[in-house]
């Protein structure tokens, strides 16, 4: 049995909220207002999530400075709308689908779980959000965190080991007393590497019907839990 | 009538919590565990305070590098204890009553007046106090906060201009759509200066009864309120 932690760091895209459907409903909600192409909004998403990693990895890599995530998803939907033949979106509409990224609709059992590990436990995100976005994220989906950690306190992102490092010491805690959750196994073998405590709750449903990633843990995680009410009674809350 | 603003930045000892009288309190208990002389401890918290800001401005003037705010005031806390005759105090005792900055009770208005401005504003700390000191104080005192912002996202400590201005674009607003609450004159003027809204919300016992500080707005603030239910209602929430 490891140490009882003091704080627990959630991962956010996927972990607490289902990013997919609610990005491709604000497509829908978009094609409703202009008259544009008939569209297939959840390949809208899923391009645009695509997007993701190359663009972090310009940061992480050192080939661009520290990047806002909201600015460098503004930047990926140029792209995607230009793919998906929907040039026609304007400016302030292109902003106005940008802020879809805060207000992504939780998972069920997001809010009630992470209601009851507050009552224990400090929570924060460590995810590759900013601040604004995630303040946004959590003003909308009632995310009741104690602190926004991540990327932007660290001014890189996800897996590199300063993101990680850097929110365990702006809670003045040694890794060892922090539980990292997430949905994705790189994720928290990142963040196991460094010491942390590691908590797997699979989303199998975060890329659709069809996913095959991270439908089970791939390593020995410190706890394997169902949902966040599960992670919640797994800790004694 | 200025612009609505979207987030509200809170000065924290003093506006929002009564360091004071909950710092003696904890002293009293220490007097009481220990076999310590007869002590004033409203005295030992006025001098432990005393420290404050010659502590803040060797950071601010760059003669030590970034420091948290618990860490100087640990090592203010020997000095006080021994002016005091209280080198009895064990270590591990010292750094309980150290903690006690983490125990601070609120002011009556301030819960019910953050939860209210929670419903409308982003609320968040803009305090001296490190990310893992507001996170404590806002768990042990049930502060609605938002995000944790504040001197150690700057890694300096107010009234540097850098404290204001990266809150602000933390949460990637203009200085204009934010809204800066203190109880003293001197945080509220830098804040000013930098483009920030203001209010100032007089706290005239924050130093006891006689007090003789900051018992009235001294420039043009924004908003003059008795205290956070008074802002909440200037507000319209």
């Amino acid at each position: 049995m490891p140490i009882a932690p003091k704080a627990l760091l959630f991962d956010v895209f996927g972990t607490c909220v289902d990013w997919r459907t609610s990005i491709a409903r604000a497509g829908e909600a978009l094609g409703q207002r202009l008259p544009l192409p008939p569209t297939d909004w959840l390949a809208v998403a899923d391009a645009w999530r695509a997007h993701y990693q190359p663009q972090l990895e310009s940061v992480r890599s050192g080939q661009r400075p520290w990047t806002r995530l909201e600015v460098l998803n503004r930047e990926s939907l140029d792209e995607v709308l230009r793919d998906f033949g929907l040039d026609a979106v304007p400016a302030v509409e292109r902003a106005a689908f940008n802020r879809a990224w805060r207000q992504l609709a939780p998972w069920p059992d997001t809010v009630p779980g992470l209601t009851r590990l507050k009552t224990s436990f400090i929570i924060a995100p460590n995810s590759n959000a900013d601040i604004a976005l995630a303040v946004g994220l959590a003003k909308y989906a009632q995310l009741p965190w104690d602190a926004i950690l991540g990327a932007e306190i660290s001014r890189t992102f996800k897996p590199q080991p300063a993101t990680y490092l850097q929110a365990a010491a702006a809670l003045a805690l040694p890794p060892a007393e922090v539980l990292m959750v997430a949905a994705h196994n790189e994720d928290l073998a990142a963040a196991s590497k460094l010491g942390l405590q590691t908590a797997f709750i699979p989303r199998p449903l975060e890329h659709g019907p069809g996913q095959t990633s991270d439908l089970r843990p791939e390593h020995a995680f410190t706890f394997v839990a169902h949902d966040m009410q599960d992670l919640a009674a797994q800790l004694g809350c």
